[in-house]
């Protein structure tokens, strides 16, 4: 802790309050009493209590900071100008199309790890930046600022049992308990005990303050990594606290104060603010830097042609072929390790494994957490088990996050365990996450080459892999950049072109098989990357087939493969036809139902001979 | 409780077990040992405990039951088939794509009021009927059981908190703690004591038992429905329980017996095996039916042509002009309900209103309870918020749930909140769920007379609300059918078709308006029902405009509007342009946003005038 007196803190707290009030006026818009609730905490951390470069927001031991309630951003905003790291007159200049000091933060901030906004998020990356200290030895701490009505969110609670499970002693969180929600008080209002009872039966330990009162806040703060449990503060606070006329009143969230109102609440305030600008910030320890370079190249493959191998299997084979020369790569997994085969990671490097038990929310929030301090994380579980953190996913692509999702056990071709487990949407939702590359391999050689891109195309990847087994069709030393696609088969006088991804491309090619007998040749594409999809192949193969396509993918039909092809190919006249699946599937055997919903080598001959 | 001894009941379980192992193993897939752990709780609940009229599952007043551990299923069927609902035989129908008892229950059971099987998810709808039981005065009660890998999932700890907060004493949860998940062991073992803490902490009565103990089962349940909590009954159980070489063993988990093991297994349960086709099950009270008939027609609308209204808040004042004269009409939001406008409805409906706190997967499952129990459920939130609730949705979709969802404040053009808090991906997301309408209008007559269709259509329904005030261009009596689109504007000699929805129309329109000065005529069609999308409609002015259309949409590129019409309409020779969102937005005035972004009437002028 600083050597900086109670008063001057106080002071800097009501300095941000000012400044909140300020630029939320001048913006028009925002949330200054959500600012003011936290001031007196946020004060604390920053200029009495946590170790950092505040000159390098991203320095690798640096006490890491999340503002999970994201709307009280302009306090954010304040502590660092505060600290010297940007002018002053920049806060005017909030949530300006100028500015990237925006309505919620995002990365573009040197010192937003993550964007937050979306409540309830912000837990689950700080375990993971705690586990991702522990794993690098290194001692900085991760405070996490919640409000009170976020932790109704679920994903919270995920967060909380699996800090409790593995006592991540170097995670705080605190919870800023204003009372009040957006649209009305929350269910528990001021009873901080229930939130007490809550927190310590997830294994945390519980520390309750009066979040106003700076003597209590640095005292609690003093005895943070304490024992062997995570630890919570719970602050009761005031929203829009230091502000007579309006803290603890209803109707004041996301509400800017008028300029006459500003006026008043800033002339409360200016007498007892101080600047931070001439605090001295304790400097984090000097400890070595975690080695998170990626090697030159992954040891070779080994497959040979006509080999069975799912690609959910080469999933777990290029995870432990590359892990044993990146130790950058750490994997986490949600309970289906023997399912994802994950567990060949998990087994051989246990210290960069991540068990997260059936918390998928929670999953992609610990893999975010890892991506922030620089490892490149591999996250799995069910393709369609990704969906419960689509929003987290969504998140990660604002936050420009280093993610890799890999999801197994997709389409109709799963077969008997019915449309519960099938991941039938997910290349729709991933398509649509912003900056997100899509990757949907067919066999264990494409998968694992895909896998090694994944690692040094620093991004948000989602790879598809197969539950069934595919032969082996590419040698080796095959290349598969993100953002191709393989022509494999082409021939002068082809029919159509068929672009599959996943188990439809052997589909193809048995119908093309098929076909030839009968004496019609097609051209069969791989559609390895449905995003970015290689626009230039199968358009040039399209046009030598008379600008027709035919699309066949086990996905439902709105948001896939076909509407991806036809999204960016209709434009330039190619007429698309779209095989996919467009009922709620049953369960059934594999070969049933890619029958049955249409996407097997019988429909895909149907739908050749009907053009 | 019925009149029926102890030993016929741990007979019938064992039959169920029985039933479960013969099912799986002739299926060759499946999960008997977490059947067996369960079959003691579920023998009490089916042939001793619960009122229900077995021939008549959907029978209004029937005690409830969801197998929120959906893996369980061939538990749930054998239960069935020895109330005598179905023929015994049927079991070894288990995952067949002739039978409908799928690997994961599914509504196409009429025991099976939701799709299980993504786990986490009962909990909440359970809480969704309980309250809904309350509403209609009726005296059923609702019994979800859950496995306790599943209890990690953020949504339990949702409903679990809501469920306390309002005091649901006729919802039980049974949690089967038999210690092994899929892929190791859960985080707490037999460690009962962890969850009850948790439970007691979110409001709950807690009851711990020997799950295979029926004395003890039966004597917790005979005291379900006391006090003013829920109960939750924690069942310590072994999975595979009654087979010796098998119960409480690792790597059991979703694997069957082969026959010689089920041969054995069966051999040890035999002796000690009784049907359940005997016993006479408690009937349900005779209470009146609720009544959920909607009118023949609702009150007309009074908007004038012009008029500034949001479509936002055209939900809510729809909301309360249908409330009115529909009772099936209840109302469910996440502390948002002051900016979606459902608070009109809030305000003088309270009794059929449920404030769900932030915990959208909560929302939706809530909303969910209410439609399996005959409702017309609308919930709202922030359309992006919706995103958190993804599987619930999809699951929805499985479920061919009765489901309304209303997501306001969409796409760049909310402004300055910035990108966590604008829906950009919600309609590639919606899209991709089985049967689902998407709905985007754009003016308040055509949102109000969506509502009415939604209403009247039982479905899974999303509407997409904006934020800006735009003007009413219909009359009140224009009609909106689902799968229906308006052509705003056409001329002969027009020479490109625009297709917007939602405040993009409106920048259609000033296009149109700027280029007709300049002698460009342009064809505008409103595209309010995206899915189904009115492919006729936009194929026929296309056709007239050289086959050429320019889709504009306040959405990203991927799975939007263009790509439902290029995906649609590209196989007809169609080209279609897309306009739409393609990068990472900023905070920023509407305005700027929409400019920035090339969704403004800029940049169809410039498109247009490029073809």
């Amino acid at each position: 802790m600083n050597d900086i007196d109670i008063e001057k803190l106080q002071g800097i707290a009501n300095q941000l309050r000012i400044h909140s009030i300020e630029a939320t006026t001048a913006a028009g818009s925002g949330h200054p009493t959500s600012c003011c609730s936290a001031a007196d905490v946020v004060a604390a951390l920053f200029f009495a209590h946590m170790r950092y470069n505040p000159k390098d927001p991203h320095y690798y031991n640096n006490d890491r900071f999340i503002l999970s309630k994201g709307h009280a951003a302009p306090l954010l905003y304040a502590a660092w100008a505060e600290t010297g790291l940007f002018p002053m007159a920049d806060l005017l200049k909030l949530r300006t199309l100028g500015s990237d000091l925006e309505g919620h933060p995002t990365p573009r901030l040197p010192f937003a790890d993550i964007a937050t906004g979306s409540l309830g998020q912000g837990l689950g990356v700080g375990v993971g930046m705690a586990l991702c200290a522990r794993l690098d030895k290194l001692d900085y701490r991760t405070y996490v600022l919640m409000g009170d009505g976020e932790i109704a969110e679920g994903a919270v609670w995920e967060a909380a049992s699996l800090a409790g499970v593995y006592k991540l002693n170097n995670l705080v969180a605190i919870v800023d308990v204003n009372r009040l929600g957006q649209s009305q008080e929350t269910a528990f209002g001021h009873h901080l005990d229930v939130y007490a009872k809550r927190f310590a039966a997830f294994g945390w330990r519980v520390e309750e303050i009066d979040g106003h009162d700076m003597d209590e806040i640095l005292e609690v703060l003093a005895a943070d990594s304490l024992g062997d449990q995570p630890l919570v503060i719970l602050a009761k606070t005031l929203k829009g606290a230091g502000i007579s006329f309006i803290q603890d009143k209803d109707n004041w969230h996301g509400k800017p104060l008028n300029k006459e109102e500003a006026a008043r609440a800033i002339a409360e305030l200016q007498p007892r603010a101080k600047t931070g600008t001439d605090v001295k910030i304790a400097a984090p320890s000097q400890l070595p830097a975690p080695n998170n370079a990626g090697p030159a190249s992954y040891p070779p493959l080994a497959y040979k042609l006509g080999d069975q191998v799912a690609t959910r299997e080469a999933y777990g084979t290029a995870l432990l072929r590359m892990g044993g020369v990146n130790p950058s790569i750490v994997a986490m997994d949600g309970d289906t390790k023997n399912s994802t085969y994950a567990d060949k990671f998990f087994k051989k490097f246990p210290e960069r494994s991540t068990e997260c038990y059936i918390a998928e929310q929670n999953l992609v929030a610990v893999a975010i957490g890892f991506g922030t301090r620089g490892k490149t994380p591999f996250a799995s579980t069910f393709a369609t088990f990704f969906t419960r953190a689509a929003d987290q996913i969504r998140v990660a692509g604002i936050s420009m996050a280093n993610l890799n999702l890999v999801g197994s056990h997709v389409g109709v071709s799963i077969g008997e365990d019915g449309p519960s487990q099938m991941a039938l949407e997910d290349i729709a939702l991933m398509r649509a996450i912003a900056g997100s590359k899509v990757l949907y391999p067919s066999d264990a050689v494409c998968a694992e080459k895909l896998l090694e891109e994944m690692a040094k195309d620093r991004g948000l990847h989602f790879l598809r892999t197969s539950r069934p087994k595919t032969p082996v069709i590419y040698n080796n030393d095959e290349q598969f950049p993100i953002g191709g696609a393989k022509v494999v088969r082409q021939n002068a006088g082809d029919k159509v072109t068929v672009v599959g991804a996943g188990i439809t491309l052997f589909e193809a090619l048995k119908a093309a098989d098929a076909l030839k007998a009968e004496g019609i040749n097609i051209t069969v594409i791989d559609a390895y990357s449905i995003k970015p999809l290689a626009k230039g192949v199968i358009k040039a193969a399209a046009q030598k087939t008379g600008n027709t396509v035919i699309t066949v993918e086990d996905h439902y039909a709105e948001g896939g493969l076909g509407d991806a092809v036809a999204g960016e190919l209709s434009v330039d006249g190619i007429k698309v036809h779209k095989l996919a699946v467009r009922e709620l599937p049953h369960s059934g055997k594999p070969d049933e139902l890619i029958a049955k919903y249409g996407i097997d080598s019988n429909a895909i001959i149907k739908a050749v001979k009907a053009l």
